[in-house]
């Protein structure tokens, strides 16, 4: 049986979506699905075995490939190196009928995949989490932060939006300056102004919500810095966000590589001067902000594969995968 | 039966420790005892309610005093507003065959009365927490901060060791200053220091096993910014606590009040320059670093008692309770 593949499966397994794509080698979509959160962190192991399993089986339907005729399945997925998770996911891909071998990727090069073809760069991600890495010859050679919510991300939606928190309830509390975040924390939180400075019920009850849900949700707040204008706290925050980020970056720098440089995570096309500073720390002709999506593990899927992507192949990539959604 | 009663039960639910005193309303201490963890937050309420339990009947024994002769009971707790606490500490009091009534105090409050019998002035606490209280007439009038490790505690020793971890693991990752606090840390948690600069074992077992922890164990790393002499990344984050604190301070500063102002929670008394700047924030002549213990829940109680706790009432206090321990 020692026939061509048809067909290379590659998952994206996303905090809210896990996305699959069946890759033909010569670089066509065949098909495509989504399931939800394939995040082992957020939703625990099982789940996002499931959330892989459910998007593939599906992807395989749609692409009317059969599973004995797949040659190789990447998976892009946050804290991939979890043995635990890992076994989930092998075993419910046997499951469903897929001998083929199965590679866990770094979520963070599959990001910078989805915005160029180009071996050798960087990638910058701030969404709920952050970190940089740099790569040569299409591999994650060093990276920076990525070190989760209590520790490190530093400048990640879930940084900004704990300072944007923080700086309300500190303007709330007579700790801190005035800031225009406040009102839209607490209209957010479905709360009254207080009725005087001596009212603590605004206060006490949005400690009691912000403590009732994990601490990462504290990551749907970033979204109050970008939205006030002129206001000094808000900026700030996103100020220090963009220092860190780019101390991150630089500690990934390398004299030898030069661009391009990815920027994704959903937090750095807010506002294209953060953009700017970014690509300020290296010498690179080429800064591309990206989405989320499955484009950049498909990349990667077929460098596995010994296939050499190129501008065109990239491209035929991009279209046919847009084209199916 | 309309006897007078013989003590007063005053009891001091902390993290560490439960300490219960069985207080003659002349201000003699009668009998004292010391349990588990009487934080609802850190234990659970029923394990909360066990502590005090267990510390009350114990006190009580050594005190020879029945439980029907208890005219009153104050509790000091963190989050005493919970309902759900203080329900199972009233059953838990009644299965003892007490049927006095039961108050519910401020943890910042007791604090205070650790250090002054004085009915006006201010208390600041740092400990794994951090806030400030204003207290007019022996009550807390105004409370700033206190917010707990994810939105507040500013100044605290949660906020101090979340800052001396992320300092080192920012160290290691190349992203900040090599600091002091790095080998600190490693040796801390039993890690090796890398062996060359893309080494990222040490950032990956430190990772693994703080997570494993609950994040306000971040406290416990504290210390070590006390530890190192002329660091600039310890310094700075000391000064940063100093800061955060004065602002705490200042936002319940009432001109009306002038002092004393007590400091408690343990990382106030660590270095004389953090007193020092607080002192300067209200014209107090006297400023008191205090430890922790039951003596300040044994004077709330003599006060809700409608008993007038002067200087020499609080030197007997603290003399006879100091004698039992």
């Amino acid at each position: 049986m020692n026939e061509q593949p048809t067909g290379l499966v590659a998952v994206d397994a996303g905090g809210t979506h896990t996305r699959a794509v069946v890759v033909h080698p010569a670089g066509q979509c065949l098909g495509y699905a989504a399931a939800g959160s394939g995040n082992p962190t957020a939703v625990g192991p099982e789940t996002a075995a499931a959330s892989v399993a459910e998007s593939v089986e599906e992807a395989l339907r749609r692409a009317e490939v059969p599973s004995t005729r797949i040659g190789l399945v990447v998976l892009a997925m946050a804290g991939a190196g979890s043995t635990s998770v890992a076994d989930d996911v092998r075993r419910r891909l046997t499951g469903l009928g897929l001998d083929a071998r199965v590679v866990f990727e770094s979520d963070l090069l599959a990001t910078y995949f989805l915005g160029t073809h180009r071996p050798d760069g960087y990638a910058v991600i701030s969404g709920t989490g952050a970190g940089a890495i740099r790569v040569e010859d299409g591999r994650q050679v060093a990276v920076a932060d990525a070190l989760g919510w209590l520790l490190g991300d530093e400048g990640s939606g879930f940084w900004i939006g704990q300072r944007v928190v923080r700086a309300a309830l500190a303007d709330l509390d007579g700790r801190g300056p005035s800031t225009a975040l406040t009102p839209l924390m607490l209209a957010r939180l479905g709360l009254a102004a207080p009725t005087d400075a001596g009212d603590r019920e605004p206060i006490i009850a949005a400690v009691r919500t912000l403590y009732g849900g994990p601490p990462v949700r504290l990551a749907d707040y970033a979204g109050l810095a970008f939205d006030v204008d002129g206001d000094r706290t808000a900026e700030r925050i996103l100020d220090d966000a963009a220092a860190a980020l780019t101390r991150t970056l630089t500690a990934v720098r390398s004299d030898t590589v030069s661009g391009p440089v990815v920027l994704g995570g959903g937090m750095l096309g807010r506002r294209p001067h953060l953009a700017d500073r970014l690509a300020a720390v290296v010498p690179a002709k080429e800064v591309q902000v990206v989405a989320d999506g499955a484009l950049g593990v498909a990349v990667l899927t077929l460098r596995h594969f010994g296939i050499d992507v190129d501008a065109t192949m990239f491209g035929r990539l991009a279209t046919s995968l847009a084209a199916m959604r």
